[in-house]
């Protein structure tokens, strides 16, 4: 054998090694994608099944509980159909959202499976806005837009669902909200995002495969506003973006762009009577906003969606949910710790993030009770200083947005864990700043408040709207750390 | 060739390819240790390096200036020899400090070379507690101790170090300090880290090397307590690691220990007149406690002595400093990201903390400042509600520990984020909450106070010590996020 004739030898052998080593087990064959007939707004996802009938089964999937135990935070439902009551866990909320749907019921979420189902199913308050609920939720939402024009966003949400055909009327997030037809390549359906992703300076029409894997996503798990007009009809649905970069959709400008209109005002705080925006999940602000996995390229899909194999193929995996509810399978694509090692970080950055979180809701909790207060005695006649309770006001609603903000992410901190700890020092910052002016403005008019401000908890956690739903006690997730206790006393809770 | 013969050519060819692709370059040869013979009892670091040549190259250049400009925070000097003056960059930190060497003059730290040098330069009232102050800085502090006995703590700084052999009187952290003469293997030098492992339940006999590799570090990159009787002598040095668990030593066990005792109160916040303790550079348990590095097993020496190549050698960095000032070389160890991603992600998280620590430190100088003007009116003959003015002062003092916790830290939150952005939720809840308890017994005794507390932070930046070092504005760190402008604006400081 030649010298040369061995160096070739040597180097096919290097390389077919380095696949090997660098690409897993080789037996595994990568199936290619089909480009399978489906027609032209074909809408029936068990059509698109019979061409994709792994992505079909797996999607089908989300219709599954999910076992409860694996997780800390965010459980969905159990065997029993049980759902995680979001108000029981986190008391404070019920008193910050009353007035408004999410005080009433609010649970945590389950599988895509249930989008609308879900959304029937709840107290109704949720749905108020009318069929400007259904943008995300159901595939239908352009042949509704079209067919309705303006009428979409106001009609009573239940009439605007009756004119999705009978059979898809429960059908959530399906093939065509985020897949192409003709070649099942991805695509974006909602004019909300294109429309939010040119005011953050991004052309919707160059964006890469990896940054369609998070955007079709981002479709959905993003805050949204529902601009109204004077009667309170909903007018619109768009993304509170303007202002914003690619990349640095801050907390601080979406709170800026909510506050810039009345308009954009969707209910009222009872406690305060203040008219006010609201936040839902912005995952993928929170996420983008350079956080370590987001820089690194990471996509939604590639935590919640892993490739996976089914028999002899691979398929990313339909059955979307928290890596941590399937035992960690996604992270460990890249790293090469044991699921315990895994899920001990989450539940690190969990553990912290859900304490700053109790920290923040329970300061503003406060310092909404001290507005009432404050509203009291204006209406017996005190005249409070203007200046105070002008600073004391934009204090708290600028608290109250962060509250709501990270409440509202679905991650408990672990997409951004440092981005989760400074939005909850803020928190706390401005809500205990404004009751800090408040106080100083009701001592000033000689109106009397105790060191403890009752929070009356038990008014607001119990017997809300029409299914009369109660506080459950065991789902209440408590300070990790202990310390809430010593800021806000059980006993001075109201329960 | 047979198949046998071929399939031995192939899986020697793969392992060596294996090899080849995991290990870097093979033309690289490791260095044997060195086996030398250094007499037992040897101090002189030069006759160390006689055995260990780019060893002792490499800890002399602990000397030089490093390159200002590659990081955000922890300039340490640059060409000029010009310090970067800690209380000039947070300015609430002379206002806590008053009354206390730290608030004299505090400079942000440089390189080992500079240990003992550093400490004889600085305002001499840093030095105040005596010989005690010597226990990290010169490897002669078991010799000093046994000579003098409790003397060794409690007498002045100058004449313990006189008992220093005068050619070593300004060497630092040196060789044999973490080397055992006979193998150049790892050894812990200090009473006070083999007393506090044993307290976490850690036998000192039984320490992996990798554990190693961050001990020798934690003998000094650690807070410690200084005891002190009756008379203020020093009696001892400890760390305040008694109740914790290793790898969960909290800053809450941390504040536990040092409240338990008046003995370990070491000086006297002139604002407040309260007699505290201090929490001192405690990076050994801010990352040990539950932080994603820690629980990955990379040890302090992996990020802060890499290994490096000194022509056809390579040792272990002894030019011991941030891996963001040395270009990112030892992240890129494990991380395959460039320098600029890698050092965005430092940043990302240190402005962040940056901002929260700010924003901790600043309600507790208000709270401070508050408690300065309760202390005034109880001069003046009012009486304050004791209740409200215990539970104030109980929350202060925990703000207080929290916030010299975050402050003295070295990593600016990079040792472990979420964990910074809870100490400073939490610190902020406490100093906030303690001001509205004050506030709330100033009301009821009648006194009038402003919403804005005037920080006065002129009177502590500026004319400090016997230097009479002023304020550099230059500087100053200002809130990344320019959220701080909203809580104590500029105009309340008192510049």
């Amino acid at each position: 054998m030649s010298w040369k004739r061995t160096l070739f030898q040597a180097l096919v052998m290097v390389t077919v090694a380095g696949v090997f080593m660098l690409g897993g087990c080789s037996q595994q064959k990568t199936e290619m994608v089909k480009t399978a007939t489906i027609a032209d707004g074909e809408m029936n996802p068990a059509n698109w099944g019979k061409a994709y009938p792994l992505e079909y089964d797996s999607w089908l999937k989300t219709k599954e509980p999910r076992a409860v135990g694996k997780t800390r935070y965010k459980n969905d439902f159990d065997a029993k159909n049980s759902r995680y009551d979001k108000l029981s866990e986190f008391p404070y909320m019920p008193l910050l959202f009353n007035g408004w749907g999410f005080g009433v019921e609010y649970n945590e979420p389950r599988g895509h499976y249930y989008m609308v189902t879900d959304q029937v199913d709840i107290d109704q308050s949720r749905t108020k806005a009318g069929g400007a609920c259904l943008t995300c939720k159901t595939p239908f939402v352009d042949k509704l837009r079209k067919e309705m024009g303006s009428a979409y966003f106001s009609a009573p949400y239940d009439q605007v669902r009756s004119q999705i055909p009978e059979e898809f009327r429960e059908l959530g997030a399906a093939c065509m909200d985020c897949h192409e037809n003709k070649n099942m390549g991805l695509k974006l359906s909602r004019w909300t995002l294109t429309n939010a992703l040119k005011d953050v300076g991004k052309n919707p029409d160059q964006l890469t495969r990896q940054e369609m894997r998070s955007l079709v996503c981002a479709q959905c798990h993003v805050t949204y506003v529902i601009p109204k007009d004077k009667e309170m009809k909903s007018l619109d649905v768009f993304f509170p973006w303007q202002g914003s970069k690619e990349g640095k959709i801050s907390v601080e400008n979406i709170i800026k762009v909510i506050r810039s209109d009345p308009a954009y005002g969707e209910w009222k705080q009872n406690v305060t009577g203040f008219k006010v925006g609201y936040i839902r999940h912005p995952e993928y602000e929170f996420y983008t906003f350079n956080s370590v996995h987001s820089n690194a390229g990471v996509a939604c899909a590639d935590c919640h969606m892993p490739y996976t194999k089914v028999g002899s193929a691979k398929i990313s995996d339909h059955n979307v949910m928290s890596p941590v509810k399937n035992d960690l399978k996604a992270c460990q694509q890249c790293h090469t710790e044991t699921p315990e090692w895994l899920s001990n970080q989450v539940f690190a950055i969990q553990d912290r993030t859900a304490s700053v979180m109790m920290r923040a809701g329970y300061a503003e909790a406060v310092s909404a009770k001290l507005f009432e207060i404050a509203h009291k005695a204006q209406a017996d006649g005190k005249t409070l200083d203007q200046g105070l309770y002008d600073r004391a006001k934009d204090l708290y609603l600028e608290a109250l947005y962060r509250v709501i903000y990270i409440g509202a992410e679905n991650s408990v901190g672990f997409h951004n864990p440092s981005e989760a700890g400074r939005i909850c020092t803020d928190a706390v910052s401005m809500a205990q700043k404004s009751e800090m002016l408040l106080r100083q403005a009701l001592a000033k008019a000689e109106v009397d408040v105790p060191a403890d401000i009752n929070l009356e908890l038990a008014k607001y956690v119990n017997n809300r709207g029409g299914k009369k739903l109660n506080f459950r006690p065991e789902l209440e997730i408590f300070d990790p750390f202990g310390t809430q206790e010593k800021l806000t006393p059980i006993s001075t809770q109201g329960r």
